[in-house]
């Protein structure tokens, strides 16, 4: 008998249908034998409808009680999803995420998880309940105040718990059927992977790959949690994420995807006098502003002139932002003038094996060349190459890289909706 | 500066425009320089919509997940209140009901409030916020289980919030100006009333009066809290409901109103032998099954047969319970056949004068027999007269009595849409 911890997104609870089909799940899980918890997000367009009711009050809602008010969507379907599965002769007991011991910084709308202390979990498990719990949300330490995670808070949630509970498992159904060498949608011959690491799936996920959130991807690696990413609508085994690097073998593949990203935008700054400090002024001032940087360029442009000009990516909604902290050192820096470009396009390589097979780099580029894409800005990490490039040229990067390595499997993916947080 | 609660009801707070518009008139009074706490109630249709979607999945939830999914409802309203008290620069803070200390029973769907530990909102008072509760609901003393308490809860909170306070006036802000001297729908002229003893009002609201439900009255009076009813409407002075009987004047008028209930039923159990226990047999049987009975008539059909007739009136819903637990003892018991009437109407003459002053049940008498009402059951208390009609004749019974007692104004009563929970 295991312990599994299984966690569904907001479009596998969008209406009463689905939710049947979730209870489903639930109890074959807990007939096969297992002790089950369930995470879940907020049904379908619930956190958008309620975020529209508050807009229609202010544009600027204190971030306490937006919090208080999202949190009703994880409540309504935890509680649809424990009514679904009583039909069945189990007993499932919900708890929000104050109740599941979710304790978590006073960070309103992107709070971070400090510890969960899941007492009243453990009992109902103890009784044979089924445990369900809201994912998203939790009680802060000082306050007391109800809070919510941000963008994938529920992928945390119930990785959390499961480190919390000691879980075998931790399940996370979605919307596709697990973690693909590229997205289906730009390469319709993508392979579904069958194992990645922590570390791969963690580059992948900054990359842009949005099957599962950094943060999540970081607890579970801290903890040593094995992540299972599957379908809710198929019994396709899905990917399991494990492991570290040091576990890999020879035979592991060296390259395990290609990631893309179109939500940077780059700013470049002209004519920043070349002297040290000046760069380290522009990203203090960035950093005050909580801006997270990128990739950064930095090109002199002429020896003569002594002026430099310095690029670097940034989520686009921050650009706006960016740009009235540049504006406001513009004088003591001294630089030209600011440019903010919202036509970029991201595309990464990403393998354990890379670091140790020094023809990837070559191969790489090469490919990026042949297919005629334009090179702007290039990072690299021990098991990541990064190119931006424009964003019209996004998808042929995508496909050209992925041929390349060969990376494609002869069944056509399967693609669905959208994604639940 | 006083400290005064409000509570406002689902109509009150069913869109955005009228949660701005509550907003207003709790930030008035903050700026008159009371300390203010609010109760709310979900917003309009939402405890609807949300037993929709649980009647989607089974007919039959468990009572726990039930209340789980309804409190979602105050958690949105009073979110959004809070965030249109932001607008106004000022500072509210919202509670859940077991953040705000309602300690209640463990009985879903119908928890009675056992204590209220008001020590965050006391913390937030003094900190200058304006308070907001969830009404209708709590937190159970034994399994810090989330709980509901049935229909008219929020006003019960407000007044048991009152209480914990030691606020100085309760306002029950509602869809009608006041407390009347009858429905305004059936007797355009009924006048609203200024003041109304506990007692009184508890007689009222026990015979189908809904302004008030009955728990939130027996709460007031136990703990004197003065409940000022208004409407949310308009800026009329309302009803103060306070006081006791000891406290009335020789110029209190006679009789303060003439209610009625078209919610119930009316059992007979014909031929039920004339010896000592069969009745109470009967009743033990009801009480079983946790039917509430209202009015009880027997009638002895001939000395001879020593046989009796049973009539008694309960909810119309209990119905068909009272009807399966009856018929279980049949035998045991020995009676003939039962019949179930859905068909009656009851009308109530209420007035703490009326024991002083013996020409009351003449009058009232005197008032149906002229207007050709047929009566079929007759109950009374120190300050109350009830009698038991055909539904059809329910509006021209309350119409005579109330003109027999010349209760009305000289001015017609607005009427307002449904009520709140």
């Amino acid at each position: 008998m295991a312990l599994v911890v299984q966690k569904y997104g907001g479009s596998s609870v969008a209406n009463a249908e689905r939710v049947k089909r979730v209870a489903e799940r639930v109890v074959q899980a807990k007939k096969n034998g297992h002790d089950v918890v369930v995470v879940v997000s907020a049904m379908g367009d619930t956190t958008d409808d309620l975020l529209d009711q508050a807009e229609q009050i202010t544009a600027d809602p204190p971030g306490r009680e937006l919090d208080m008010l999202l949190t009703a969507g994880e409540r309504i379907s935890m509680a649809l999803l424990a009514i679904a599965i009583s039909v069945h002769g189990y007993q499932a007991r919900s708890f929000t995420g104050s109740q599941a011991g979710v304790i978590t910084t006073s960070s309103h709308g992107k709070a971070r998880i400090i510890d969960v202390t899941p007492g009243r979990l453990r009992s109902a498990l103890d009784e044979g309940s089924i445990v369900i719990v809201a994912g998203f949300q939790g009680v802060s330490q000082d306050t007391k105040d109800i809070t919510t995670l941000g963008r994938g808070g529920s992928d945390t949630t119930a990785v959390a718990v499961a480190a919390a509970l000691q879980a075998d498992v931790c399940e996370i159904y979605t919307d596709v059927d697990g973690v693909f060498t590229a997205d289906p949608r730009i390469v319709p011959n993508a392979r579904r992977l069958d194992t990645v690491t922590y570390e791969e799936m963690l580059e992948l996920a900054a990359c842009g790959a949005k099957v599962l959130m950094l943060r999540c991807v970081e607890y579970a690696r801290r903890y040593g949690i094995p992540v299972h990413v599957r379908s809710s609508y198929s019994q396709l085994p899905g990917t399991t994420v494990t492991g570290s690097m040091e576990d890999l073998t020879v035979e592991q593949a060296i390259i395990s995807g290609v990631a893309h990203d179109r939500s940077e935008g780059k700013i470049t700054v002209y004519g920043v006098p070349d002297r040290p400090g000046e760069a380290a002024q522009l990203f203090r001032v960035l950093a005050d502003a909580e801006i997270n940087i990128d990739m950064i360029v930095q090109n002199v442009s002429g020896a003569a002139s002594k002026l430099a000009d310095i690029s670097f990516t940034l989520p686009k909604a921050d650009g706006p932002t960016a740009l009235a902290a540049l504006e406001k050192v513009k004088n003591t820096v001294g630089f030209d003038h600011v440019e903010f470009d919202q036509h970029i396009g991201k595309v990464s390589l990403v393998g354990a094996g890379m670091r140790s097979h020094p023809g990837v780099s070559a191969r790489f580029f090469g490919a990026l060349a042949d297919a005629g894409v334009n090179l702007e800005l290039i990072s690299t990490s021990e098991i990541r190459i990064s190119v931006v490039c424009r964003d019209t040229d996004l998808d042929l990067a995508v496909r050209a890289v992925h041929d390349a390595f060969e990376l494609g499997s002869d069944v056509e993916a399967v693609v669905y909706g959208g994604t639940g947080r």
